[in-house]
């Protein structure tokens, strides 16, 4: 059994019984049943998660940088050059970007993967060099990638899962980097969602009206050549190989692995959506390890995660990928969890319960 | 001049130099323009307020609870007993409550306040005892308190935000205990706004169907009382001695006091909107330095916040109050803020802008 089928074989459902005993909790706790409203859901997932009450503080987290370049760049689908993927790289490890700035709020770690940066990167103290290629090809002109390096891109990902959790990591979130990968995002989602291409190609970095009706169309030719406009036959690991990154690969492998490993796993933008699109393709249980970090402004992202039954933790209109939008949740993923840690009884801090059976029966009713 | 009109004359508008200065430098940072939504025009706000580029980082940060109980409760708003003000009030400084736990999470510091708790409480760290009266009248059968306790109390809250921005707090948060103050609230917030009381009034604590029908129409009565059906002419603060909290006429306080000193303050919930409410119509300018940390689940603080034109940072269905939603925003106003301080420019970093001009011009763009 090679990794991913190893991985695919230990992931499994939500323990119920550790769900009952966070219901049961929470139920005790001195607030309103009910009043964390989302955060109490969310703790009792994180319960069934670990399979017991209460789960593991999700804490050290890291975050994974996964960064890679994308043929379909040559479409002109970005006014960015292709080398800023590499670029920001280097700003990562050097700690400028707006993802160490954010890691650095929460208490964070970051790693940074290349698994497909365009020309070499110097070794670097942080780098992990995981390149499967430099780069895919063009998705319009054929396949992304051939299965041999999506299978090896996924595995990647699985592997950086597995050593952040062996040096100690209890809490993963994804992060990206990928000048032109918001593009293969959406061909992603558009084939896996049934969704058209204009309902689920965003603007990216910003673009123009004139380069996003050009994104668009591109989407679709890529869409055409694969044979996925008119539903979809293929298998996912052939969809991710025609259309995806080896970022998304990654990060699809990732998750698969936090959840083998029944860690959870706090999703950034719309990036991590295409990517999750694949992974719950392969096992619809890995969906109890995610949680949605933020809604992105990518209308892919939305689509990707109402696709898959998620919720976001954070709304901003954020669009700068990285990881920056996991970042900004892994506080409230972290405090739903401690409440069940910390927080007091009715019995044991002696505070009065409400009145029985229905409400609004104290004494000074008239 | 008194310490409400001290306050008053010292709160200014926000500084246009600073905020354009934030502007330019947020286009200068390594991420697309605008790729950081509410955050960035956070940050910039964040900047005129504090009248300089890059603000002081809103930290350390200290959430003030202020507690009190309502008249109104003899209503039978609720099934829940008065005592639990106190004993919850005895839990928050046993550190065994969900705003002790969501303060650890984020680094904050939290202060009770005994604003109008009924019956006495011991003395205890963390207890700043400043009550103004063991509770409020209940509004439906008169004034909430006489306008000199209203006062006294808006004066409390002013005291309190001095006295943590003297000891080192940078960023204030708001927080509240009080069985029966959603009651109080939405008669605030009815009488501000002018919406009717069904609009406004919510479940609170969760109440039945029954006892909100009760709460919607004890609201009514003493809208009617007051004579705040039919528009609003009183000044703010006979609305406010009307149907007012001790805990709202203190947040007031608190919020003008932080605004004077040109401190962030992050709200939470309800209680907080229903409060700005009334420190907003003695000074609009307050609102530069109100962060709207979350949308509860209570309708009326949803009409609050529409009205401030306030956007929450969080919005996850939390009804609970104590400060924990404001708690839950803290870093995303504090990685709002440190992204000014600590991400490099494009020039710092060596990273290519994208090409000038409308997009999508990159050399193989067919």
């Amino acid at each position: 059994m090679d990794l991913i089928e190893e991985t695919l074989a230990s992931i499994a459902p939500l323990d119920e019984a550790a769900m009952r005993d966070a219901r049961d909790h929470q139920a005790r706790l001195t607030k309103p049943p009910g009043a964390l409203g989302v955060l109490e859901d969310l703790s009792v997932r994180l319960a069934g998660l670990a399979g017991q009450c209460p789960p593991p503080r999700p804490e050290p987290a890291a975050v994974a940088v996964f960064a890679a370049d994308h043929g379909v760049h040559a479409q002109g689908v970005t006014p960015w050059p292709q080398e800023v993927t590499a670029q920001m790289v280097a700003n990562f490890l050097a700690g400028g970007a707006v993802v160490n700035a954010f890691a650095a709020q929460v208490g964070a770690g970051v790693a940074v993967i290349d698994i497909g940066v365009a020309g070499e990167l110097d070794a670097a103290p942080g780098l992990l060099r995981r390149k499967i290629a430099p780069g895919t090809a063009d998705m319009t002109a054929g396949p992304a990638m051939t299965m041999d390096k999506a299978r090896s891109a996924v595995e990647a990902g699985i592997e950086v899962a597995r050593e952040l959790v062996a040096s100690g990591a209890r809490c993963l979130l994804t992060g990206d980097m990928g000048i032109a990968n918001t593009t293969a995002s959406a061909a992603l989602i558009a084939a896996f969602t049934g969704l058209p291409p204009e309902l689920v190609t965003g603007r990216g970095t910003g673009i123009d009206d004139a380069t996003h009706e050009h994104k668009v169309e591109v989407v679709r030719t890529a869409l055409a050549r694969h044979g996925f406009l008119d539903g979809l036959d293929q298998e996912p690991m052939e969809v991710l190989a025609a259309v995806g990154g080896l970022e998304h690969a990654a990060i699809a492998g990732f998750v698969l692995g936090a959840a083998a490993l029944r860690v959870p796993v706090v999703l950034d933008g719309v990036i991590a959506g295409a990517a999750v699109l694949v992974a719950a393709a392969l096992s619809p249980d890995v969906l109890g390890a995610c949680v949605a970090g933020h809604r992105s402004a990518e209308p892919g992202h939305t689509a990707a995660i109402e696709a898959l039954g998620l919720r976001p933790l954070v709304d901003l209109e954020l669009r700068l990928g990285e990881g920056t939008g996991a970042l900004l949740a892994l506080p409230l993923v972290q405090g739903a969890v401690r409440v069940l840690h910390e927080v007091a009884t009715f019995d044991s801090a002696g505070v009065s319960e409400k009145s029985a059976g229905a409400g609004g029966q104290s004494a000074g009713r008239p």
